[in-house]
């Protein structure tokens, strides 16, 4: 019997609607049908279930936000991801409540793409001990709290020195992650299937700090040098770890890849048109 | 007998000596000489006496920092504020502790201009009460904290709907400031004398938010709709207050100006070329 | 009896039907309508019939890019100018076609403000004769050619030297023209009655020159250097001289203002945004 | 016996002297000699000499836009290029005349490395027929003359359509590119070894127009709409071609590669940190 997930996030007063659309119409489809949700502050804990079942795929009800927090929390396992955009207009998302018919029909004949997309993993180190490792599908940024003015960061790519970057912080970013944060910050965009990592400064003092494309297969190395302590890092801006004088975070792509489900008749540049066009979500 | 004041940085290592060498320099030239030191989380309490008396300047010995501190601190007093510049380039201060003679023979023979620089002052109203008020010589800003992804600001400028920012938050600026934090975030650089305001947004999510030159005789007010309670204004870098979901910011030109000591020789353009193309203070 | 103007785009295919149903409106209410046509290309002669007439305000019938010409064109006349847009979306216009009724009706009534912007001269000295003399509305620029990589222009301000900027060249631009092209080269948003000037790099080699803001009564000297002479100035983005090497460019506030006709009920902000938003025309 | 080349830009006051330096050198550590000049405006044609012979290298005499000229016109031959910086801050050369001895004894025991750059070919459409290709180190770019104000491009990856982007046109680079013209049109650095190209607008008139990053297998496709015909594609900003309207531009990863001779202790970002803090250069 075919087994699919799915993920809600439960903040979204649609969502419980929208689940029991979606699982009925999977059901008589003939799919075992296994829910987990997610609410703001909690762990997530109910999702324990889903890690050990072999799903053919993850539903995830909410906005792009819970596809992130999804993608972190199943990163291991790999079970392609297929977003349901509750709420505002979605860029990770594939799928709309109004369409659940028409999507159950598509997921029942396999008639989508799997794409890829590459994750980073960001650890912090204090005194040589790792004191946190962190997963991110978008992002891994430093940046200071809101009383604090500048920070000071090394930034150092398979330990060649390549900049000190004074201002509100630094971004590490994937190509799935060029459109979000980054892209306020002056990042370029990068299309998803690339293998490169995106270090974007954050308002940075120094006008000649710029963006900077490198491979995925280097290595990050970011040293805070800084007289104050309100100074956080941060994944997908969901979840964050706050930081001491002297920290170290390394920053390089992550093992596990995320797999989107995707349409085939629904590409890239159109989706991104419709998004910088009308930034309201993310 | 001419008087003047010295506000102190007692945090910078060189400043006991050099408080000593001016204060010298000052009384063999007849000068009455008045001291008050200042520490970070310190609250100037020393400063008091210098209120109550009627200095013909006041030198501030420490950085650029140090200056925005003693003209938010003595801005109703009006004293001309004169900076000895300890540690990193200074912007603002106008001598080098190499130049103690030099500056005081021209503060005895008043060889110097006085150049007015508006201030901001900005006030928090929860549920219609004032809760804060704060004075700015550079800006007055609403930010995000760390581990906070994204605010949303509406701004209006005398009663009229300017623009919703979304993103890291928002800059009001002075002239003076326009070469601070905001020019980090995109904004110009606006020559001091001009009559203006400047709003700059800080990262903006919506690519289409620009910064604004506005009048001085025009007032901003923002309004912070947020999911989240960790946002802060803070003037200047240095001061700051919470701010609760749905508190407003009324930010307009201060009744009180800073007035500053500039040699004749020393001209705006040609710091801001030395600053920009090496921008460590500040 | 009341006199009024007509300058027509004749370019425009909807012009001659839009002419002559808002002639024929204007006449039934009373005034004495006199047209003039403008073609590209042309010299719009025929518009020195209404120089001589004491016309109420003058119609401009066409898009940003007429209003720009009339206003040139109208500077020393000193007739408040209507923009009656056809075509794209009309940043500088206050009507549509459609309109045509209710605009002669408050025009009748005379229920418009007047809004006076200011404008700039410039002028190209070369072996110190003046050889061009140039109006502008919006912004006055010096540009490199297509084929041509970079120009090195020295800029001054009231004789105190700015910077040198290594680039595509360098525009200066009024409040009005800060919308314009200066916006798509970085410079910021000026509400249109500030007197101030921006002076705004075009695409510059050394990334710490920024628009610089600064007083309407203060005077920018432009001196090119330049290797090859593939160089011009050109005022509005639509009429320009050829320079030559060493040749010298003064741009000041011109002793005309343009007056705008504008409806109470129509604020910048809002018209602003939607600009932004859809940035299709002027 | 082992050859090598000399290209020279005789444009250059102290080329021929080093010309002579290091003529002798080379052929006192018993190397054979071949020499090409090159000057503005003549066609290189003394370089068809050498691309008969099987050179060990050809050193590169001039500045950073020598390298270029030299790179377009042997990736042919495939011949490794050594620049000799004479002039300016050299971004692209490797050496400076100071250090001609040191160079030879590095060439003489091949103690370099080679780094294989990544090169363009544009080529422009007219009716449906070739009218020119072009190849590039740096970039080909679409751009306006100084007279026009804006142009509109659409452009499309791999046959989709990517976006409309009006302003003063658009670029593509490669990696080596990045450090060049885009940066200066606010494009990201991309380090030389990655496979990949960059799209960035020129003073884009939307402000939603981002520089993008695509992979080096993808082409572009630019198709110039406009209503007049000052518009000129131009590669490494030294050699164009005027278009006409209509015309369609391809670019993508040209079949040769340029291959610098690097020395081994001077790493990409020590010289990119120099550049852009004294961006004199290239």
């Amino acid at each position: 019997m075919r087994q699919v997930g799915l993920f809600v996030n439960l903040d979204k007063p649609q969502a419980a609607e929208v689940q029991r659309r979606l699982t009925r119409l999977l059901r008589d489809a003939g799919f075992d049908v296994v829910c987990a949700g997610v609410q703001r502050g909690s762990d997530v804990e109910a999702a324990d279930d889903l890690d050990r079942l072999p799903l053919e795929l993850l539903f995830v009800l909410g906005g792009d936000g819970t596809l992130l927090t999804a993608a972190r929390r199943f990163a291991h396992h790999g079970v392609p991801l297929l977003g349901i955009n509750i709420g505002h207009l979605g860029f990770l998302s594939e799928a709309e409540p109004a369409e659940l018919e028409e999507t159950v029909r598509r997921v029942v004949h396999k008639e989508y793409d799997l794409e890829r997309r590459l994750m980073l993993e960001a650890a912090v180190y204090r005194h040589g001990q790792e004191v946190a490792r962190l997963v991110a599908l978008n992002d891994a940024g430093i940046a200071k709290g809101s009383f604090a003015r500048m920070i000071t960061v090394h930034a150092y790519v398979d330990g060649v020195f390549v900049d000190t970057y004074r201002g509100d912080g630094i971004i590490v970013s994937t190509p799935t992650g060029s459109t979000a944060y980054s892209l306020s910050c002056g990042g370029p965009i990068i299309v998803p299937h690339l293998h490169v990592l995106l270090i974007t400064p954050i308002c940075p003092h120094t006008l000649f700090s710029r963006p900077c494309v490198i491979a995925d297969t280097q290595e990050v190395r970011l040293v805070v040098e800084s007289t104050h302590d309100d100074v956080g890092l941060t994944v997908d801006g969901q979840v964050g770890v706050r930081m001491a004088v002297g920290d170290e975070v390394m920053v390089r792509r992550s093992p596990f890849d995320t797999t989107l489900v995707k349409w085939r008749d629904r590409e890239f540049f159109s989706v991104l048109r419709a998004k910088l066009r009308n930034r309201e979500s993310q």
